[in-house]
């Protein structure tokens, strides 16, 4: 069997990310798309840290590089909503390449960007190609629970929660999110207000896996109180007990006759050695619970997980592809050095 | 589409408690088979304690209910090891019903008992029907940790336990398992030292799951002493500190170029308060940790994934599944009472 082949589309750090654990899984990197100057015309092996070359130039050209290499896929790492994707995804769907993004409302936006999702599934369908929103929510947010459910008789309540750690966004985004300050001042809205909170997808992907087609959503945002004093290395300083250390962006879904479900995604400052990760609360019968930990700061799992789905992606039916669609998703890393 | 049937084939309290599960969640349950002469003869209803007449009458003839009944699913709740099982399976196989078996064996039978599964197998294909080692195991000792590790970039070692509460096997099992002795004394067998310990499967599927072929497996028993004083409802008293108070089986997998698998079961009297579950940490890239948790005692976890892989079997290829054949497991069950 031929290696498969991919272009790396968005070569910021997760893209970078990406680029390795493509190479180190021998999976051909045939192109690499990005609109940073300081970027384009680069080698993608220098500009991803692999400290050689890959005999890959990057390009902003996203319409040549697709059209000169016929990838199997186009990994996009760009950002968290559909619609600042979907030109991206578009002329990636018209090489007829198949596409996975690291979009977190690319999970499930079939509610939340409901006209552009149908346009590009029919697309993708046209081009005989599929696409897939992966990345860390992929069986973190959605996969793990999904299989936890799956050991329930009864579900009446799933409350399930993420926490990341804001201090890789430097002082703007503590001081946009709040951190640091008492209560009711400059907090109370998410870290990106303008948009749907990308917590919803997570929601619906698990709804559309139970079968729930009754649910009203509703989405609010919390700040989170420091319970014990906490440094901030982007502030340079501690905070304070009682002062906001995060906001937490909490999505819950009702139905008629339907299992409540809730996700908070909660963004906080950790106490030293405290790892990030999910919890799962299934009440019903009978009662279970899960949780996931890992590093903070730590963002392999985000690109392991796409690169785990490409042969699915490639398998799959023509479309756009939810959990519903998906074999499990399964390691296909690399064998560990002989011992 | 018309409800699927099954036959209940082994009504002890496992075999009560999936009856109940497919009765609740419009599985029509067609026939009912137990050796029992204090069962045989009776309605399935009152003997799985739902207090009223299923119409279903058990019977010790397997043939005849199986040849009257043609039902699309047997269920078997009998025992742990496959070579006690496979009569079992045979009958239902012959009569061309798929089967689900809460077997621990059966969940990945092809290194501890391959002639046996391959003559299943055969006889599954030849008859068009599917056979599944499904309950507990299915997604806890295996579905949920394979989604961890595709979570993973590279997978050096895999160390996961299953904790359980030898308190429901009464004074004898404990007694055999030595526990409330000093160590040394009675200790240091499994709890059914003439088997290979069922926790091999778990091992050997995840090693199917990520490809493996080279392993070397080692399986050993070690007794688990009391840290804390802990009060023994069997034996009636409490147990000291520094004493026996269970058994792990653990199994240990080890190949040239492959990850590290190892995996303990382990059966021990639990501190008040103190749950059961599963306990997973991958070692690579990234580390990742999941730990899983539910009430001692609960065993509904168990019927519920084998009810809730009936429509999987049914659909599934002919012959013997393992979790590579398979979609994810997923909720099949009630929905709550409307709010």
């Amino acid at each position: 069997m031929r290696p498969l082949t991919a272009v790396v589309y968005g070569i910021g750090a997760m893209g970078a990310l990406m680029t390795r654990v493509l190479v180190e899984r021998d999976i051909t990197v045939v192109g690499a798309i990005a609109r940073n100057p300081g970027k384009v015309g680069r080698d993608l092996g220098h500009v991803a840290g692999l400290g050689r070359e890959l005999g890959v130039v990057i390009s902003n050209d996203a319409d040549s590089v697709l059209a000169q290499s016929s990838p199997d896929v186009a990994i996009l790492a760009l950002n968290s909503y559909l619609h600042a994707h979907a030109p991206h995804i578009e002329v990636c769907l018209r090489h007829r390449a198949n596409v996975i993004t690291l979009c977190e409302e690319a999970l499930y936006p079939w509610w939340t960007s409901p006209a552009l999702t149908t346009k590009l599934d029919a697309l993708a369908r046209t081009n005989g190609v599929s696409v897939l929103g992966s990345g860390h929510q992929d069986a973190l947010w959605v996969g793990i629970g999904a299989q936890l459910l799956g050991c329930a008789h009864r579900v009446d309540e799933v409350r399930w929660s993420s926490t990341w750690n804001p201090e890789g966004g430097g002082p703007e985004l503590l001081a946009a999110m709040g951190i640091g300050r008492p209560p009711g001042v400059g907090h109370g809205t998410r870290h990106d207000p303008l948009e749907p909170s990308f917590a919803i997808a997570a929601v619906d992907a698990i709804a559309a896996l139970l079968g729930l087609d009754q649910g009203e959503r509703t989405v609010t945002s919390e700040p989170v109180l420091s319970t014990e004093a906490v440094y901030s290395a982007s502030l340079g300083r501690m905070i304070a007990v009682g002062q906001v250390v995060g906001i937490s962006d909490v999505v819950r879904r009702v139905g008629r006759g339907e299992p409540t479900l809730s996700f908070s995604m909660t963004g906080r400052l950790l106490a030293d050695g405290e790892h990030v990760g999910e919890s799962w609360e299934v009440t019903g019968s009978p009662d279970l619970r899960l949780s996931t930990s890992y590093a903070s700061g730590e963002h392999t799992q985000v690109a392991a997980q796409a690169a785990n789905r490409i042969p699915d992606v490639v398998a799959a039916r023509p479309g756009w592809l939810t959990h519903a669609d998906l074999p499990p998703l399964r390691y296909q890393g690399q064998r560990p050095p002989a011992h």
